[in-house]
């Protein structure tokens, strides 16, 4: 043939293949560098894998598939052993210890390779454990890491690592900013979506082991024979990758399809209802996860409806599933119009008396702070306080209040952020982490074709899953692993987009809801500034609840002078953020109502410094969209164009916030925004008539 | 390098680049004909494309791409002349007649090689129909044409080739089974998507030269300022490619926006606030297309609200977009409630009265039938019927009544039954596509990776803009075009999808709606079969009122005895319709009341027939299946296995249609289903009682 491969190679990828995103972090395209791709070569000129299992097939598929496209050879693995491979994957190896294997636990791995010519080794005690060892190899490829001189443990920190979608049947996801649910039940279960596949290979390889994938405020539909089927056929799928499937469970189901008067947990005849459910259940998915459940909050039913408790409620569900080993996973986002108390403090003071009441196949999910998912807030107090519960971790993935899909925002830091807080409850160095006996990231997935709609959304997905499995793995190296696989191993490339990504988080921030402020987004959608929204039903649904700002100054009190929500804290980790000369300025206008010339460490006014941050913020994203620029050249087309874009859109977005915020924190402050800063370009007026009725997610 | 490139190609396309059928029937992926590869790239060894112009840039991007990937070597056309090359692409050109180039008026193009040394030409009297002239060429390489000697001359039959989207401002689409609307109104107008570009590309390639992007159930936000500027945004980018927006009218939209009291047409306020809009687009928008309008029908405001006529009503908005150049397109689609009348015959009891009163720049867009874009329905008497108003056929793409997402039915012979009906309104011959001014597709776009859901959606999308450019194209022949340029060359896999495609309309007609039946869908979403529906609000609402089934037989007597419809046709059409004896079978019982003792063509009763055409419908999907199954050798995995899963769903589908219908008629029949056809697997009730709250499109 006449044709020169290079010029082919490119046309290939610039045009047939343009980068769409679709493939995520698992990028195969062939290796730049030949002679770390020779020698790859060579260490993996053979390789073993025995055995056709569902998952040993997924794995083999994976390997075949990835090194053909690293290596620019093809790859094919035969079913059975060969001893002289030089790559050995295989179950409880021989070559390794006993002891040894067993420390891997369920779902841990080894990857070893002493050099020279021994052969190199994957092996773990379950065919998971093998695909989770393929996947970390190959991550060891992707990102060009040497593997001649290997000794790899990993075991999860966390049992259950698990992705929440709050899809609803009709497709549409709440708080979903990246098209629509990739769900398509209407197809299923006779038509699977290559979808699907690739969600599963994500997840995998990222050690996701859980999923639930409907609305937690659920719909009982979900629970219904034709759903069951379709739920199934996602189930047999996703078994092959190590993951299990969740339902969320809609309390009044046994009224609402079972044709009960009532749903209430101490009724026999509801417990019969669940507990026949759960059998129908498990007769058609063995291996069914268990329920994942919102009651009583915003609207939901749940016990209390009957004047039950939430270990009522969940002790039931539990029961119906305990005999099939199935969990029962119970959020603790509760919060009640009838209760005057600052709503940062109704989820501990209901739970904290059903620590020990709960059936041990139970679990509480907690958000990682009290009020909900803010750009920054302190953790939440239920984390250590509940010392006889498991207790799992909730994260929003999905972006609801940090600039949706539109904002590049890397949520690594937000999450080591929390899970490194020291919460004191056993004594300092009581990390969140510590406490934790499961983690949920809230999904960011939808049908846009790069899955996230903001490329930079996988980026979320991807560090979850990673801190699930290891909480200790930083922000930074997590970056860098996905920015190499996502796009090159280019120092300076990954150097720049590391650093704007571990910044982005603050910077936000800054732009958004700095020192301290929080829920000042505008209601119902959250999409953009609302601070003067004062009008609706439930006043912890106001913005003007959270920020109190007033002629005086600015700021939530929940010291004992006011809500006393630090009450919850053990005293060790209150004790900083009670006092304003201690408080953190990022946390300050959480915990204290401040007057506008205060001042703060910086020697600014509290006033100044708001001025300060939120052109600090704007700022920034114009250096995120220098350092992305100058990236240019090192990026394919579509993919640099498309986050020049959003970046475009965030800069506009951050100036909006900062004007909108700045103006009617003004009309209480009545001072003025200090010269160099920017003046806002239009009236408050003007930025409280803008409307999105369409706006998504909501 | 030492790889194989054979392989590495193979590779390529089985891993990194899934057929995800994302690139439609624009692939260019290298020509596997070697010989005749050599033969393009000398032919084309230089090429001459001068100007740098929108609409030039995006041929010279295409035509880089295509021969790029088709040639399998890089191609770049430099911007200036180049009187040597061997491809001469350019603006009337001085080597054609006048003559001949004024015959190719606005939109045509000519492609001409005369052999041997001489340079192939294409000329065209403008840009856009150059770029129609490239895509033609580019399609003759896709199907690997020869192209030594060329005379190819293509003038659009039609002036406005349109798409029209039902896409609301959520993202919903009614009547959508790809997913959700591609238009991301949150991120217009500062994101692009991707999308945006290339349903331009495909658009331009087919010839379709006018979009709708808002559903015509309207939402009168579309005409608000930040909407108009997202409109700009798409409509910008379109003008490239030839394509102007049109967007829908709310006709209340001066309640609604513009805070007056009424949307009285002849009322001068109402009249001013459409000046003041159209003035206030066209400022945005310099070649705004104009609006697309339904009023009056199915609980839409119109002008009868205020007693004016529909011509009051599209001569007010005509006004206002004339000093434009803009068009009112005027649906046709109207019955009310109120009239007692047979709802077939609404539309033209109205709209005849209202010939020669139309502004001229009005159309009235007529759906290809009476009722409602059924799987069969004979042309609307409408056509032919007013000689003095600009006529558009209004065919529906997205498969509403034709197995939604999920049943392959190829349209363009259901297109072209229409468009080659005899109206006889101006003598023998006066084809429906004699009458016409223009054609417009209901979209069946959305956001699947594979934009229609069904892979063979894309076919039908293709048909209507090669339909639109030249009505008397075979549907054979463009099914032909499409596989090519869609799947590949290969003689038989050609042949077996060809008779496939072509055979799949009237399938779906024996196992739905055979012999004329119609509208006997599941009321609401239309998905499944719901021939026992009695309750709606109105009585043509009601599958009951279309099949009148009762003990003597079945049929809708539209004869002078029954509703007398057929008075509405010109008699030389009505009359082998109007006598059983003469009617043809596809039409007997959108016609006539007949017992189901009558004796059909076949020899058969009514009844045996009916059981007949049913069962036969069932099979020929199998038939089907066996078709696609003997080619997988010759399809890449992804697409393969995708409609290899939606034939075994059309096959579940089919039968369900059967055997739901077959026992609810059977209960007027009362006569046996015959030996040897397969008895209904389940019971009336059961049929009866299944419900889709979730069904898509709805």
């Amino acid at each position: 043939m006449k044709v020169n491969l290079l010029a082919l190679l490119l046309l290939l990828f610039s045009f047939a293949q343009a980068e769409d995103g679709y493939r995520l972090w698992l990028r195969y395209d062939q290796l730049k560098n030949a002679s770390l791709r020779t020698g790859y070569e060579s260490r993996l000129a053979t390789i073993s894998l025995p055995g056709n299992s569902p998952t040993l097939q997924v794995a083999r598929k994976e390997l075949e598939m990835a090194l053909s496209g690293l290596l620019g050879k093809m790859v094919r693995i035969p079913e059975t052993r060969n001893p002289q491979a030089s790559l050995q994957i295989e179950k409880s190896s021989a070559r390794v210890s006993a002891q040894e294997l067993t420390s891997l636990g369920e779902e841990g791995f080894l990857i070893r390779s002493t050099g020279g010519k021994s052969p190199l080794l994957i092996t773990a005690n379950s065919e998971v454990g093998l695909l989770y060892g393929v996947f970390h190899f190959l991550r060891l490829l992707q990102t060009e890491q040497s593997i001649e001189k290997l000794n790899i443990k990993e075991v999860p920190r966390l049992a259950l690592r698990m992705l929440n979608h709050w899809d609803n049947l009709d497709r549409t996801v709440e708080r979903g900013y990246a098209g629509f649910s990739i769900w398509n039940w209407h197809t299923l279960p006779t038509y699977m979506d290559q979808r699907y596949i690739d969600y599963a290979r994500a997840n995998a390889s990222i050690g996701i082991n859980a999923v639930s994938i409907t609305n937690v405020n659920a719909n009982a539909t979900i629970l219904t024979q034709p759903y069951l089927q379709k739920v199934k056929a996602l189930a047999d799928l996703f078994r092959a990758y190590g993951i299990k499937v969740y339902l969320t469970a809609r309390f009044s189901a046994p009224v609402e399809i079972g044709g009960l008067k009532t749903a209430d947990p101490l009724e026999p005849a509801v417990q019969q209802w669940w507990k026949d459910k759960a059998r129908e259940i498990y007769a058609i998915i063995p291996d069914f996860g268990g329920f994942l459940v919102k009651a009583n909050s915003e609207g939901q039913p749940g016990p209390q409806d009957y004047k039950r408790t939430h270990a009522d409620g969940a002790n039931m569900l539990a029961d119906a599933v305990a005999p099939f080993k199935g969990k029962v996973i119970w959020r603790a986002f509760v919060y009640s119009a009838e209760v005057p108390d600052d709503r940062h403090k109704q989820a501990y003071s209901e739970f904290l008396p059903l620590d020990g009441k709960f059936r041990s196949n139970v679990l509480v999910q907690v958000k990682n702070g009290a009020i909900d998912f803010m750009p920054r807030e302190p953790f939440h107090p239920l984390f250590g306080a509940l010392p006889k519960t498991p207790v799992m971790m909730e994260f929003q993935i999905t972006q609801e209040y940090l600039g949706q899909g539109t904002h590049l925002v890397y949520l690594a830091p937000l999450f080591k952020e929390c899970l490194e807080s020291d919460t004191y409850q056993k004594g300092k160095g009581t990390t969140v982490a510590s406490t934790l006996n499961g983690m949920a990231g809230v999904s960011n997935i939808g049908t846009d074709i790069n899955w996230t709609g903001h490329l930079f959304g996988q980026a979320n997905w991807y560090a979850l899953g990673r801190l699930a499995w290891n909480h200790e793995l930083s922000a930074e190296d997590i970056a860098k692993e996905w920015i190499r696989m996502s796009f090159s191993t280019d120092p300076s490339l990954v150097s720049d987009l590391t650093q704007m990504m571990l910044a982005s988080r603050e910077i936000l921030v800054n732009y958004m809801n700095p020192i301290g402020l929080h829920h000042i987004m505008a209601t119902g959608h959250h999409y953009g500034p609302g601070p003067w929204v004062a009008d609706l039903n439930r006043p912890e649904w106001n913005p003007t609840y959270y920020h109190r700002a007033d002629s005086i100054g600015i700021g939530f009190n929940r010291t004992a002078t006011g809500s006393d929500a630090l009450s919850q804290y053990h005293p060790d980790a209150a004790k900083k953020w009670s006092d304003p000369a201690t408080c953190p300025d990022i946390d300050l206008l959480w915990f204290h109502h401040l007057p506008w010339n205060f001042t703060m460490r910086s020697g600014r006014t509290l006033w100044n410094e708001l001025c300060y941050r939120y052109n600090l913020g704007v700022d920034s994203v114009s250096w995120m969209q220098t350092v992305w620029n100058r990236q240019q050249s090192k990026l394919d087309a579509q993919r640099f164009e498309q986050v020049k874009m959003l970046l475009n859109i965030q800069h506009q977005e951050a100036k909006w916030w900062r004007d909108a915020c700045l103006l009617y924190f003004q009309s209480f402050s009545r001072l003025p925004i200090p010269a160099p800063y920017e003046q806002p370009a239009k009236s408050l007026d003007y930025y409280k008539s803008l409307q999105f009725p369409y706006a998504p997610g909501h």
